[in-house]
């Protein structure tokens, strides 16, 4: 939980300069990669922390970060591990070193590296924890409708906490006066 | 054009809390990748179904979805199929499923599943399709100038129905009081 | 330097519509890919030229961009080359083709043949150089303190010139009011 202590801080070192500002996060996560599912949840808990109104929209990979991990483990012999961050990594790992080599993740070598340091620092913060935090934090999580009938998922193989599921023009409808980032 | 209904429907179910709000939308495309491709045209199309100013800047890879299909065509060997759906996945599935299995699109092996019921359930919505349909709603596409330059291509090389090409500075104009997304 | 011309050029047509509009520009440069990395500079300093308060912060593998070259020299026999530019690709090179054919830079096959007309067109603006011209125009280029951390840099380790690092919190209230880019 150490960004939210830093987040903290910050707020009280800065002032927003005016009441009249937009007060409002939209994020839409559309990305299955691990730095922006960190990026996307590190933002939004920071921004609920402000006391912003903050709401994530997960679409396209990004809604794979709110799938119950015994239904990701149904869907085959890939998937092992004790929650989706480590089942992701094994996943990625298949096949050994070329595989990791070449992914995005080892970008010039320092992937696995980055990684590990996020592990430990936030060892008591896996992804899952976070987005635990967040609804705790009144973070309002969304799933896209369309991505849902894409990927054959209902309502019970997602998590439990979130909105309503809904679409582009809910996630926009949001959006109107928000500071709104698409990670 | 499911998400053109579904949009109206959210629309019938929502209302922006103002007219004063701002009622922009202002998309820059700079992937190339499929989803987020999909994703540039799904947010346009469902914003000028909402009654917003919509206009996406195609820069960098994302221009690519611009240009013509004999163009591409004429670039040698690598393009083959009927639009550049199929001529993209051609390239992606070159060399065979050792190429696949390491492209993001293959994330965690649901990529190509997931592209295949993207392509059943939008059978008669190709993205060159719903860039027609995005043309057709308003919505403003303009192609990045310096983009062009790199490429070597001209207006001509490019579909019909575009705005004049244009810089970094009048897409921050244009993103002045709008809904700003970099995709 | 063409970019600035062309802002100049388009900023002479263009007239925002009214003075009370967002006169801010925050960036957030996550990643750590030659063409976002790219955009983020050429985005920033036309917002500058404009007039426009501009931000980028540097978060994840967009840091990287940050580094000082000799740091980066010292990780290790990866690492060869006059500048970071020549060094990311020397490491997209390690191993020969096989590896950039895989890469997203190469997307296409148009990778490595964009990059060259970039370097060409660009010559005298490597991306050091955009990075030196931002903050001649006064961009403020903020650090990531959580990334800073978890790479275990100091403020030594990066370019001069920067602003304090700074946190999700900050960059936050920097973007109330503002357009944003999550690129």
């Amino acid at each position: 939980m150490s960004q939210v202590t830093q987040a903290a801080e910050e707020l009280e070192a800065f002032e927003p300069a005016s009441e009249e500002k937009n007060r409002k996060l939209v994020i839409f996560a559309a990305s299955g990669d691990l730095e922006r599912t960190w990026a996307s949840l590190i933002l939004a808990t920071s921004g609920a922390a402000m006391g912003m109104q903050t709401t994530i929209f997960y679409t396209f990979w990004g809604l794979f970060s709110l799938v119950k991990n015994d239904k990701k483990k149904g869907r085959g012999r890939r998937f092992t591990g004790e929650n989706w961050m480590q089942k992701m990594l094994s996943v990625l790992n298949h096949g050994g070193t070329e595989h990791l080599k070449l992914s995005r993740m080892n970008f010039a070598g320092m992937g696995p590296w980055m990684i590990g340091r996020l592990a430990k620092q936030y060892k008591d913060s896996t992804p899952s924890e976070l987005i635990e935090m967040a609804k705790d934090m009144g973070v309002r999580l969304i799933p896209c409708q369309m991505t849902m009938d894409l990927m054959g998922l209902t309502r019970e193989d997602l998590i439990d906490g979130l909105e309503e599921p809904a679409g582009a023009t809910s996630a926009l409808l949001e959006a109107q006066d928000a500071i709104t980032l698409f990670i």
